[in-house]
């Protein structure tokens, strides 16, 4: 392509320009718009915010007290309990601009999505500190001698009454989208509390069965595979009746396993959150597939009662999981002293 | 807890804090130290960067404009191609510090990684401009008559050179950390091109079997699982062996579906990559666990030439990709004219 042909070049022909000035090109970028699919752009910019500094060095600690010291425009987002939100900018507006950009003064957006708890207990501090991995391999065997005893003292401890209040019609009502009545079919569909239940490219919603001897898709089985078509259905039309920008094709169902509670729940989100940063739960070795299941399910030799709780499953577990704690953490002892 | 317990409780408790004077708390914050494992901490500052402006409404693109226009501090990383990399600054060094400040003036890291593409194509517009996802269910019948004949098509246009040239021992020998000879059951190890080469919590290997009739792993059946279960365990031992530091289960083995090229290949990634921010490639409807697989593989149905041939798969799918083009964009108009 000539470069003649356009009116304003953004910047030299890359020939034009030795390495040294390099670092020039940045400024001198000006914005055309912000990328869309014309096709008259000569060149691409792709800003990504860097990573905090996160080693426990001097240098490193004094970089984040510096960055504590500059916070400013902070403006309240608001508070619960303990936690407090807050928006902020580590570039102050009172910067001085230089004379040629005075003419234009806009301020900067936030650059900080800041939260703070205090008071803070222990298990705030275990939850946000960096904890290590492992990647375990639980087998059928294993799920039956220890994993399952395990979540039915969990459940037995009556970590689930929140969850019964919700499908008892005691709490949460207003916000359930769908509620299908039918003994063991039924089930109601709620946004997910992490959900700002605006944001379409960041729907998260759960489906909850009514009926409560399914801890988690290690108790679904071949038998169950109509019902579980029947649900995926019926959850896509209720979505795209209540978003009808969005497509059946644009939903996207799964498990966690192992989930963050004993009472089987699908999460039913946009496929865009795929693409966005995350952490982590849309993640293989945390989140499996509803299709996947289903498909696992079909292909699976046996009865109707062959299921899920007959194969090996992989999945990661932090080190501060009870289910670590609990169970993995003694197993690789058992199997280092082979 | 008393909070007169520590010498220097950093800020008030709440109860003394009018929500008024929330805003004032971060400012007060004091950094003791980045959070680790001590239980002297009393309260938690957490720090996320915010995205930028991304609507192209008239206000965004004048933020983002200003953001451009206050980089600083930019220093080069490198450049290949058309393309440079550069870090820089959107808060320059040079703010005046208020008065308390100045004592330790120290700079602040550099908080853009920034990336640009002079001169661009088409083709480079389009891989960064927002396009609509969508989730595609490949049944078996649909691959045998679409999807296989769209992979040799691909595959005869000589899109794999260059991973011939890896396995024929032309290219990059310097890197493969493993090589294993055994015609079938041969296979080769080495860094992804992504991959710094030394940061461990990053790690992201590629295993490739050195036969060329396995396309991805719709090719594998239930013959292949000694082999599958070889390979895993010859990649763990490697991996374990390169890098002391690294136990087996820190180490997550997983294919993509669809795959990026069509040469079977295995991503050996650290665990701990999962729990950071990423594009998605590791997550549900892309990626596919090696231990799933091999778990769906052993569960199903059917003698040795049972396999993935046979199974629905579910998978995201850009509209921008030559696969929705070709393949699954003619579907959906004919699935909704039905």
């Amino acid at each position: 392509m000539d470069p003649s042909s356009t009116s304003t070049p953004p910047i030299p022909p890359p020939d034009e320009t030795k390495p040294q000035d390099l670092s020039t090109s940045i400024s001198r970028f000006r914005l055309d718009r912000v990328l869309n699919q014309e096709a008259t752009e000569k060149s691409i910019l792709i800003l990504e915010r860097q990573p905090f500094p996160s080693s426990s060095s001097e240098d490193d600690n004094a970089a984040i007290r510096n960055i504590i010291s500059r916070i400013s425009d902070v403006r309240t987002l608001g508070e619960n309990d303990v936690y407090r939100w807050f928006l902020g900018s580590t570039s102050p507006s009172t910067t001085t601009p230089t004379p040629e950009k005075t003419k234009h003064p806009i301020p900067l957006p936030p650059d900080l999505k800041i939260n703070l708890i205090i008071p803070c207990t222990a298990a705030h501090i275990r939850k946000y500190s960096p904890q290590r991995y492992r990647l375990v391999r639980e087998t059928p065997d294993v799920y039956r001698r220890l994993v399952r005893p395990f979540v039915e003292k969990k459940r037995a401890e009556g970590r689930l009454n929140w969850v019964w209040n919700i499908l008892e019609g005691r709490t949460e009502q207003d916000d359930v989208l769908l509620r299908e009545e039918g003994g063991d079919e039924g089930f109601i569909v709620l946004p997910d509390l992490n959900w700002d239940r605006t944001t379409l490219s960041t729907l998260h919603l759960l489906a909850l069965p009514l009926r409560r001897d399914l801890f988690s898709l290690r108790d679904l089985t071949k038998a169950h595979l109509p019902w579980l078509r029947h649900m995926r259905s019926r959850i896509l039309d209720a979505v795209t009746g209540l978003y009808p920008s969005l497509e059946r094709d644009e939903v996207l169902l799964y498990f966690h396993y192992q989930p963050t509670y004993h009472h089987l729940h699908i999460h039913v989100t946009h496929v865009n959150l795929l693409q966005q940063p995350s952490n982590g739960t849309q993640a293989i070795g945390k989140a499996f597939g509803f299709d996947q299941l289903l498909a696992q399910l079909e292909s699976m030799g046996g009865g109707d009662d062959a299921g899920m709780m007959d194969v090996e499953i992989a999945f990661v577990l932090g080190e501060e999981s009870e289910l670590w704690g609990e169970v993995f953490s003694g197993l690789k002892v058992l199997e280092e002293g082979r």
